[in-house]
């Protein structure tokens, strides 16, 4: 059949229409429902953020106090993903176990049948009230420690990072974990958003959506990239190299170094000028330079060796290692945000659906004939 | 930003190439690595068409006994995944049980860590053994029975009709499970199997890739089709109406028919051919005619009205039935014949990848204007 080439990657092909967020790849601008992202980030709480991607706005006071109220009621994770914890905890890495417990959720959901447009709306809030509780559950089960109890003066990303290292953050700890959640909850037609739309495209359920999401963000590839920064910071770190030395050292032998370059971005990514800033102040902060001193030094041996600039994951990295999260949750915690555009993109596909059914080039062999298999 | 208009379900975008199955929808023709499914179908085995697709060939019968051996081994199913059911036996649909489970095995699994081409080989067959387990247990578990043990003159068809029913099921019976089994194996760029490749394209691994194959299965748009089917069949035999003034009264009030029409095909499916024969045929050994005649009924009434054709989905629906397969538990049979082909193009994918990561047309707000909370 005469196909047209494909369209590999599907790189620069419009596969859906969103009004959730916007990028300008070019100009290096990202847009939440309008909002640029240099003018959001910062000002807004996460629970503001997913406000605005769920529902459409952001909230006034009296909607936002609503809207935080039904998050803290709805954190409870429901007898299957308690059972699982314990196991997983202790065999399963944390994005298989990520993956695993969300998808365990469904099964005691009280909306799980419910696929209304109020039911999906219902259990996209509560994913997103769920998924920090799980890793943070997770982390404490595997370290043999109990969860501290939620603080109702905190917020998402405060009740995280208490949940998640056992103490309670500092005010400038949980604002900046915070502006990374607003950071990462959304991102256009990133792979794993738009495996979460395929999967939301058949009608299929927002559980088995956002299970698509969580394992296609766990490809080094996409969310799975922070983590392998961190570890490359920590070689890098560990050899006491000079860091152009190792960096062009890598790149003669040709690998990839994690954490620059975007499909989308031709220029800095908005994000990672966010990023920068806070890994720096926290490096002011603890006076433990070396991670963001390293990531500096990294990231002008990049430009100029490839002309490629950092994107989301690269300073992420330093400032969630610099937060005392262990490096092995990092594309968790990027979960953790992502979550609220992922079901935010569910509900939209829900309210404007078309089966997503690309075609395929063949390229194998033809004309093949059948033989029995005793004359094979 | 001037995006061109989307290509809405990305329906007639080439979006990867593939060496296992090709459709000619004109001519209502269906290839697996260029074998016509014609020539096939009832001729080769689920496990010989689990080679095909996973190793590149049909086997030689020393290749193939090899191969069911090693299918046969690999048939446990993990600690989490016997942990989990009967939790969700108790309380899970089926197919939310499913993509849970087959979640779990990659926690107990010993090559989970392995991303080589060996690894994801050898997780690709274990998968294929270990969700007919899965399903048949589950169901055995909700009933309260014990799974039968094995029976290892059965294959993989004829097996899970025994753990399923809890009875050895008759040679054609196996035979017709058996063949169905290949007939729904692997079908190009289908939902499920594209957000299996996006998934994969990160580089994330093979279990993650089928559980969001799973997930989007699940869709009454996609694999859900084939319940609703029965349930449609059911409700037209308990009303006893007349099955055309049934289906007009469906179309007239715009219902959607389902198991009729296909993106691809724009004749009649090849896979449905085999499948009426096999309803036909099962009625005419049972004795009981009607969801075989019920179905013919409708098929003509559809074509006349509406000039659609059978899918692959409706005719499945009565053959299931009459194998004594509980409806809820289709879509999961479905499941157990695709995962040959997921598992095969994710391998196909990792062979030659780019990340799958189209764009998007914006079409929310544009300019809006951050203002503190209190002044909203």
């Amino acid at each position: 059949m005469a196909d047209p080439p494909p369209t590999r990657g599907l790189a620069d092909v419009v596969a859906a229409s969103t009004a959730l967020s916007d990028v300008d790849g070019t100009a290096g601008r990202l847009f939440y429902r309008g909002y640029d992202i240099h003018d959001i980030a910062g000002r807004i709480s996460f629970e503001e953020c997913v406000h605005l991607l769920q529902r459409g706005a952001l909230p006034t006071r009296a909607e936002l106090d609503t809207f935080a109220e039904e998050l803290a009621a709805d954190r409870g994770i429901g007898a299957t993903a308690e059972l699982l914890l314990p196991h997983v905890a202790r065999s399963g890495t944390p994005m298989e176990a990520l993956r695993t417990l969300v998808s365990a959720l469904s099964v005691d959901d009280r909306d799980a049948s419910d696929s209304t447009t109020e039911g999906t709306r219902r259990k996209a809030l509560r994913l997103v009230a769920q998924t920090p509780v799980l890793v943070a559950t997770y982390h404490a089960v595997r370290t043999g420690r109990s969860v501290p109890e939620v603080d109702p003066t905190l917020g998402i990303a405060g009740n995280f990072l208490l949940q998640v290292t056992g103490e309670r953050p500092s005010d400038r700890s949980a604002q900046i974990l915070d502006e990374c959640l607003v950071l990462h909850a959304d991102h256009t037609m990133n792979a794993s958003t738009f495996a979460a739309r395929v999967c939301a495209a058949t009608l299929s359920d927002i559980h088995s959506a956002v299970v698509a999401a969580i394992g296609t963000l766990r490809g080094p590839l996409h969310g799975g990239a922070n983590e392998a920064v961190m570890r490359m910071l920590r070689e890098i770190e560990a050899s006491g190299a000079d860091v152009g030395d190792d960096v062009r050292a890598r790149l003669a032998r040709g690998d990839k170094i994690m954490g620059f370059g975007h499909r989308v971005y031709k220029t800095e990514d908005p994000r990672a000028t966010h990023l920068r800033a806070m890994s720096k102040e926290l490096a002011e902060l603890t006076g433990r330079r070396s991670s963001y001193d390293l990531s500096r030094a990294m990231e002008q041996v990049v430009l100029e060796e490839k002309g490629l600039y950092p994107n989301v994951d690269f300073f992420a990295a330093s400032v969630y290692d610099q937060l005392e999260i262990p490096i092995d949750l990092f594309t968790s915690v990027f979960a953790i945000s992502r979550m609220s555009g992922w079901t935010s993109h569910v509900l939209e596909q829900q309210l404007d659906n078309r089966l997503i059914r690309p075609d395929s080039e063949y390229i194998g062999e033809r004309d093949q004939k059948w033989v029995p298999i005793e004359e094979r």
